[in-house]
């Protein structure tokens, strides 16, 4: 397979955006680079929206398919590799890419659903979102004026996309054609999740939201075949079932 | 000099822009990507603009530092090598350069000064004004959905100016520290064209737009010394002497 590449193209995922202007803009630079999958994660001004028809071009008549999800979960389900834009390092454990390297690492996972996430205007992506993510996508912004417009960004990326035949791979990826899902690895999270859960992991309770964070972004690197996913299922159920009769009557 | 690369920070130059919105995103985006040199030739709306203000999210507090020319031919007089932007080849005797290509050939430019023009809105640059530039910079937008805004436009050379530790220096380029200014350049073609003028060069008249794109776009490629400017004009003035006696009470 070594020579043989069929990029899927990326969907460009707007996570909770505010203006329909910044919408509408986004859509434009899209297909001014002939990307068309766009997703749109609970907005905060609904949908459709006419001030993103606007500010589009056309680019929605032009071939750019909105979509719109309730849940960033939703909105990346059948994707496999996905990236985060942050203009800060979020000491995360995830690779982090210049966009050179981000279009590179897209580029060597062939036959796979692979998207970029983008965040809300002013707040960009939460932690929660971008733990969401395999690997975390800089642009080198100035650090007393970093904030980029939401259709910069998105535009940035997306004429980098357009000039990939540059792009350098980061890494060599080894397994292709069998990758997990995001939906089967977020039911995995929740299963494991819910176990902890009843197992008394959480505790404190504010210290939820970071113990699953940390746990997520962890397990999320690998890069899970759905073999791995089975299997780790597995091993939770078993782990809960030994722990004692509160799984007991559980369905899985 | 081989390792001393001090590299001047590019002048971001908007020709003839029309609206303000978009010279404030064009700014605001400079400073994400800690640019300052803006100049704005012939803005359509004046200057100050309100409307340019508010999209700029505080840039020119920042350090953006705004300077407004009448003509390209002023607001590009202090610079040596000068990019144009153009959506579509444009079937001129210049370089096409993708954007790394085209950053390289800047950085390989120590100490001087140098820029990048983008057109007005809808219309790009026109031609006499590629002319003036030294090379195209291209980006890889789709056929059908072509037209680019222009604050985009300059996001995404801005990026690739602040992401130059990764840009390919397309060529070797020799001579440094001499070439002309391009007012020096303007007023090398001005000279020459008056002679022509005089010597009935430009017939039939309406062919006098493109006989003098043809002559500076090929004059232009040498980068030229001023020591070669000097040389050029002499010679220009002895021919036209030479041809006779309206050119006997010239002043130079």
């Amino acid at each position: 397979m070594t020579h043989i590449q069929t990029t899927s193209e990326p969907a460009i995922i707007l996570v909770s955006p505010q203006m329909g202007e910044n919408i509408g803009a986004a859509a434009r630079v899209m297909a001014n680079f002939g990307l068309t999958d766009l997703r749109i994660i609970n907005p905060r001004d609904g949908w459709p929206n006419s001030k993103a028809d606007t500010m589009s071009a056309g680019a929605f008549d032009w071939g750019v398919y909105a979509r719109v999800y309730d849940t960033l979960e939703e909105g990346i389900a059948d994707l496999t590799y996905v990236l985060a834009t942050t203009a800060r390092p979020r000491g995360m454990e995830k690779p982090v890419f210049n966009v050179d390297q981000g279009i590179g690492a897209l580029v060597s996972r062939p036959n796979v659903g692979i998207g970029v996430m983008f965040g809300a205007e002013k707040m960009g992506l939460l932690n929660e979102e971008v733990t969401l993510a395999d690997a975390i996508l800089t642009y080198p912004v100035d650090r007393s004026f970093s904030s980029l417009n939401l259709a910069q960004a998105v535009g940035v990326f997306a004429h980098a996309w357009a000039a990939r035949d540059n792009a350098v791979t980061p890494e060599e990826f080894a397994g292709v054609g069998d990758v997990a899902r995001r939906d089967e690895l977020m039911r995995m999270f929740e299963h494991f999740e819910e176990e902890l859960d009843r197992a008394g992991f959480f505790f404190p309770e504010e210290k939820r939201p970071v113990m699953t964070q940390n746990i997520r972004s962890a397990l999320i690197r690998a890069q899970w075949t759905r073999q791995e996913v089975q299997t780790f299922r597995g091993a939770i159920k078993a782990l809960a079932v030994g722990r004692g009769k509160a799984r007991v009557q559980r369905e899985d």
